[in-house]
């Protein structure tokens, strides 16, 4: 029956997100979501524009959120793209700017939605090996390419460069574009958007899904010269023309402009993040260091699978990556203090058993 | 600076929505939205929604508003794809299940975001002429294809085919994909869906931004055999894993399961429409047969873009096309009762205005 199909579609795999499970009085660390709910202000947002004009088209252009973004950074609408999370940001950047004669490239432990827009679009590209302590070595990538895409910090490592490392490979590589997705960057590392007049080959994606603490409304947006702003905003024009509803448009805004929200839940989750690392160390983790809402640890005399399945047994969900060179690890998201606490709980108890067993 | 664009981009002219003008007191007759409020149902699963769990992604699968429609239609939810907007699902469906080497088909006079989609992905197709009286002629297809795409309600024209007139291309095509767009079906043409058990080649699309007043929510749908609804779902895991946020999925689901609603309102769009196209009659207009929420009409003796002019003066937007063949008509939605008696009212105006200069 493919052949209905189009051609170009078949051998394609999806990307896998972590899975969405409603058991009751589940500990949800496996998708990096903010244990914190979103602002007092943007749920009143929200309410608001739970209105009659609902009926109505939103803004195509997003023009205020577009507006809010440009504000905060000093930059001009026209520097700004929005789009329906930063994964459908990211598509459109792969394929309105990453598709060339040359491959592009990106780290071989990475977000793995990348290769899957580069198989969608058929984009060839090449992955960077981390080195040996899963860092990013930035030297690595000045090379002939059609273009670079840069988790920082890195996923699911959670180890982050300085923005300072980035400058000579912005420098060298001004004829394709790099791509520097933010999606973390707010629990620990600089934001490259500073950089961003003064490179136009650059894009930063950041998503509000995260420090925003709105995974379920889908935000996200990329910032960089007006070239390539315009370039996401015509691939988006030839694909739907309004992928932001009313409500997502409102709460973004309302959630951009709480500042002082997102300072005290980001600290937050940076202040749990930093207990969750020492006590999963006291117990025999390699614990990378994590500049992002997650943890990736290794236990050296502990199977990673076989502790997330009884981790799963006890109500609580982590990931793990099957991709060779981070089997060893689970990508721990950081939850309240009380969850990290019954997760620290937990696998104190996991290990001491298994421990026991001849 | 294009030089940063990806090849495939260059040269692609996005699709134009109609404006969304936030001018006041406005009579907005220019997008075919809804002229009354999403239903209370709506307003208040929405409501419901505005919580602390807007800080967890969406359920990426949107099995509730797929079982919710499957369950309308007697079918399985493998049956049903969910999107952001039929625009979104209309773009995946092009991308999966219409690029082969044979051209797709469909009318020359139609929704002109079609020829859009294929210069995105590089899809050949051919325009096949409405006949001298707008009409689709669905013989006109018969004939070797990569796949069709027809609404009905045909767009900007109204006019709709019968389920019947469908059966021969359907049989006849069984190799390719008939994907039929049906975003204006509940103003009074009857659905293929009936057809999708018998029929495995075809698709059809529906939305809830007409007939469920949710324009600015962003919800679409697709039915089909379930291979087809694989394909579909293949690719929208291969973009973007959620784009479909918590509030749309609740508002979506609402929005089905409110059928007093629906048809309390769709029932008063389609008398507002009669009355419409009798009194645009009688000033002299020919008024194409609609069995959609809006009316194609031309004026014997009056410049269709000088009238939308016209209009706009009056604070009153309807839509005109370039396009040759149908420049001469207005595109005017259907708004209320009151909105439709101020438009005839400023049409007179305008027409016996002009009728009197030399």
């Amino acid at each position: 029956m493919k052949e209905l199909w189009s051609n170009s579609i078949r051998g394609l795999e999806p990307y896998s997100p972590g899975e969405q499970q409603a058991i009751d009085r589940l500990i949800k660390l496996n998708t990096n979501e903010n244990p914190y709910p979103p602002s007092a202000a943007v749920l009143s947002a929200l309410r608001d524009a739970v209105n009659a004009d609902l009926r109505l088209y939103p803004d195509p252009e997003g023009k205020a959120l577009k507006q809010t973004i440009a504000d905060m950074h000093g930059l001009d609408p026209a520097n700004v793209f929005v789009g329906n999370g930063s994964d459908e940001v990211l598509a459109h950047a792969f394929f309105a700017l990453l598709k060339h004669e040359l491959p592009i490239l990106f780290p071989d432990v990475s977000y793995s939605f990348y290769p899957v827009y580069c198989a969608l679009y058929g984009i060839k590209y090449e992955t960077v090996p981390l080195d040996d302590n899963f860092r990013v070595n930035v030297a690595d990538y000045a090379r002939p390419n059609g273009g670079i895409v840069l988790p920082n910090p890195n996923a699911p490592t959670g180890m982050a460069l300085r923005p300072d490392q980035f400058r000579s490979l912005l420098e060298r590589c001004r004829n394709s574009v790099v791509a520097v997705d933010e999606a973390y960057v707010d629990f620990g590392a600089d934001s490259l958007v500073p950089l961003v007049k003064e490179f136009p080959n650059l894009l930063v994606v950041q998503t509000l899904s995260k420090s925003r603490s709105l995974a379920g409304l889908r935000v996200g947006f990329a910032i960089g010269d007006a070239n390539l702003i315009a370039a996401l905003d015509l691939v988006k024009g030839c694909f739907n023309s309004y992928p932001l509803d009313r409500l997502a448009l409102a709460g973004a805004v309302a959630a951009l402009r709480d500042r002082e929200y997102f300072e005290t839940t980001r600290a937050q989750v940076v202040e749990s993040r930093e207990w969750l690392a020492k006590e999963l160390s006291m117990l025999g983790f390699q614990v990378l260091p994590s500049s992002a809402n997650f943890i990736f640890a290794r236990h050296p005399l502990h199977d990673a699978l076989e502790v997330q399945q009884q981790l799963r047994e006890k109500k609580i969900l982590v990931r793990h990556f099957t991709q060779q060179r981070i089997a060893g690890f689970l990508r721990i998201s950081v939850g309240t203090d009380e969850e990290c606490r019954r997760l620290v709980e937990a696998m104190r108890g996991i290990l001491r058993d298994s421990g026991s067993r001849p």
